[in-house]
């Protein structure tokens, strides 16, 4: 039976001109600053984001983190979104390494907005019992709000608010290019105003191994100190370079089928009465339902994997369906009848 | 100019086979347990062993970070060497992150005895305002003693008083597989007693990113939660793990010829008056020596760059020289004889 | 002038009693458990509260961060509500120095149900790479919900819950005793089911410094390291254990008075329409009212202090007063008539 | 039976005076800087150290902790001597809260000296891969190697030192009064190239609690940030003020008695041939001295407390006495007799 991975893009395989890219690259110890793969991907990654510089590290995971330990010092508060991925699936690391205090704000899809961020906002002037605001830390396209994408103009609102009040901001991109697509946008004007940037290689891009963290000469600086710390700093991560070289380049250009996928599966599915979705938020290559009446959304992840098609169960009532690389439009299209039947079953 | 490359045994590029298994490998999504080549290592590895299971990380610093962190809780002591890898070259990340505070002991020629570590033991029993020991941790081969090796009975005997005072033993192995070449053991009885071992799939075995660390199941279950924190759960890691295989199965067999090396450079050098040597301190694949009457250390190795060998002074009166895959044995006897040449210049 | 001072109990006066008892205290070094007067209030906290043992604190914060510390690991999740003093005002210790991580939960009034808090556990069986749910901490009176109360009924499906998951859970009891009084339940009553309870001899029961956590010996012998650790091991602290004990034993049975005089205040600010105001939810000695129409907090707070009444502006629209043992019937009439005068200002 | 309490200085009871004035304290609530007696006793400690700023802290382990936080960040290295009070009696706190790495040096009766602090220093121009060194920290008089004071002469090399590479130095001045006593300088003179001084208000100067830091006005202000974070915002602190202010003004002016009464005790022990006793290394108020033959030191502390003579055994075959205000001249001449009885026993 034909398995349609509809989990995650994290479960992306390398293309064969990655396993081509990783067999010939010319490696060297990156420890050292010798690695000539990673260094081009770095420089081009920059180039790409229109920033200073980048770093390479081997998860997204990592980047958030480290970006995080860059802008801030133990004991600061992290303004994010309730249901932002650095607090929920990253192992509370921003709280247990870095020692940044999660200050949480729910946004309508996952958008904040400068007026709610404002309201949080510790200032350097306020008592000094109070513990103040480190940094503001957004994620676009936003993943546990389904995918949804923040445009340019609440970003550039919030960038000019937290300048004024002298505060950093990060961009958790693991999506970005995902988000960059579907505004019709470049990455680099979607992120100029951040301090930093962490975007994944892995994920929709579909390189095997690997994150970016881009922003100033000296955040980068301090980033690789960080990376260090955290046991990141690979001997010859060429190797992971060259394929992440190929997914910047190439497959960044490619998202809009994979949205276009996601659209066709939210459609057909939105058609089931036993379904609840708001196709409004399905925005890239996200799909989340809830399964009307309270209905079994494990157990209907389970009846699906027996005929093939593997989607997540991320709450008792609701499912998620994530397209990518690997997952053709007739299998989208197939994945859709299947799943329709088995809501009407 | 050829380059001859004595700098470190991180500097070691993969080899064809592992380049060609590296596009050839078959991957999955480890952070979910899915990679083949991932699971394949690690079980693997644990059976090289002997011990429960293992688990794949990106760095052998994190592996040490780990290992430390699930061994212990912060304020815990750590008893280690006082040039310790995990003290001097790991960022200080056993402190920062892990919360443990080093004990340090001077060991003669890295090697630290029971009797030095039943001294500095806190046990449970003491006065509530002693931090307690948490752990042991040993280095074999010790890389800033100059790559010596510990003994298996000098090992058994802390293995033995540790399990009476009830705590637990890690051994940072990043070159185990020197020091079980240079005793004539097998890893696993030369680390038979301890909870967990990091060892390096880099370094003297050539691959080109990775570490592992092998322990029991409960605690290579704890270790990837750990890794997980700290960033270390990657994607398709099986890019990594198919060319670590080939490091553990079959560059793990190759090293007495860099032991050889060693000496012969050790040897060589060791003829010139302008150098102090403990040639029977020179015991796997790094070798040490002084500068006599305080002589520049890191003007000799800039001038032996300009003749094309690269190595390292650790010191303002130390150099360090380390063979390995990438460094032949005529290109050693030229190293000799080029280092032999510039300390008689 | 004549200060009415309803900012905070907090502020309150040793009284000529306490002041007796620290100059005549027999004292000795706690840090070596030696201090006559500590171990007598320890022993008295403890049987107060029918737990096993007892430990004083130089400060209720210090009480919060050593038991959340005693129950937790770093990287576990503390279930909170989203006002929470340990959150708020407490500068991040549970992130910055325990390294756990705030899970908040809004409540009504303060109060957290079970089914809130069953849907935010996240138990050992979840997947490797969910943080862990390691406590649930709840206050009571609840301080920034106004100084309400939960009930028994309530406590008791938490405890009956959190038992059958293995959690443990702590009381942020800064003001037990007044929810005690208020709902007319012995402290050991209502604080039965809670693993620690830390409570204050300071504010309400006016010692001049200290609190209490209060739980198991194994629970009071951890706290006792982690005290030591925090730097809170004092020496001759008898002299702050003579008026506390004083504390506890008289003043906890006066607050009647205040919560009283809570509602004599609330009442007759109600009076103005200048004010929104629940008065249900004026259940202790804390009355705070929003000024209608976006008033000026700050402002009407200056305004009162130029007239000889002290309380404190909790946001931009919004204002606090706390009554306690130095402010008397007469003067919280005094104080209502010139607040409401200047609300019609 | 008399008790002559030899154990620690921080067992001396508060005075009369101190107990009187506890009593009479004028105090208000410190965490909003409303304490008479603490802003006094602040000021004058500033005035009497010749710096800008002090703070009132419970316990010298917090003042330490604390100021250790205001100079570095997680990851940095302290140098400290090999038996530092911060290292091996404060809980490993400075590596578990503050997160920074002990870089430790032996030095001969507790005195470092500049060119031993010099090649531990790690220099932000190191390689990024190395932990940088982010504080110097001293004690005078040093504690474990025996009450021994560090002269001015090797203080004002290591702050000149210091100073020209950048980094900050800290004093554990717990019994600073005692070193400058003996020395005969000014307790301002002795410390004044000192970034930050930690000294005790209890222990020979015999008040009940409390330790003070001194500094820059920006460093306190940072330290009363951190001594909220861990939970040492006190209320009505006056009531230790006040004694503490005797403390500072009075007692420490008679401290030369203590030392006087060691020394009787350290010259009427050295005539037993069974110590070994390094008179010249009794400074201050402690003496150390040594078992011959593998004497059994807690036996002999067990022995002598059944005579109503206190001290401690600091090793298997070490003993350690400690004068202070509450051991007389005669007392110790008591103690002295008895000691040299039980020695020859």
């Amino acid at each position: 039976m034909e398995i349609i991975e509809l989990r995650s893009d994290t479960l992306t395989q390398p293309t064969a001109a990655m396993r081509q890219a990783m067999a010939t690259a010319d490696v060297g110890d990156d420890v050292y600053g010798e690695d000539p793969m990673v260094n081009r991907l770095e420089a081009r990654a920059a180039q790409v984001f229109g920033k200073e510089a980048a770093i390479f590290v081997p998860t997204g995971s990592m980047g958030n983190l480290t970006s995080i330990m860059v802008h801030t010092r133990p004991g600061q508060e992290v303004i994010c979104e309730s249901r932002a991925h650095i607090l929920d699936w990253e192992m509370g690391s921003m709280v247990s390494v870095a020692g940044t205090v999660p200050r949480t704000i729910f946004g309508d899809r996952g958008v904040l907005t400068w007026s709610q961020i404002r309201e949080k906002i510790v200032l350097n002037t306020a008592a000094y019992y109070r513990a103040r605001t480190g940094l503001i830390e957004l994620e676009n396209s936003h993943n546990m709000a389904g995918g949804t994408v923040t445009p340019l103009d609440v970003f550039e609102e919030i960038w000019a608010g937290a300048k004024e009040c002298g505060i950093p901001t990060h961009l958790d991109g693991a999506r970005i290019f995902n988000a960059a697509t579907a505004l019709g946008v470049s990455v680099s004007r979607l992120t100029s105003g951040f301090d930093t940037v962490m975007f994944c290689l892995s994920k929709g891009l579909a390189a095997p191994v690997g994150s970016m963290i881009v922003g100033s000469r000296a955040s980068i600086d301090r980033a690789r100190v960080i990376r260090k710390t955290l046991g990141g700093g690979m001997r010859q991560a060429g190797v992971l370079a060259a394929p992440g070289l190929i997914a910047l380049e190439e497959m960044s250009k490619r998202l809009a089928e994979d949205h276009a996928n996601a659209r066709l599966l939210a459609e057909a599915i939105a058609t089931s009465p036993a379904v609840e979705i708001d196709l409004s938020g399905v925005q890239t290559n996200i799909v989340i339902f809830r399964l009307a009446g309270h209905g079994d959304a494990p157990g209907l992840v389970r009846r699906l994997e027996a005929n093939g098609v593997r989607c997540s169960a991320i709450g008792p009532h609701s499912v998620r369906l994530v397209t990518h690389n690997d997952v053709s439009r007739s299998q989208c299209e197939t994945a859709a009848k299947l799943i329709v039947e088995e809501l009407s079953a």
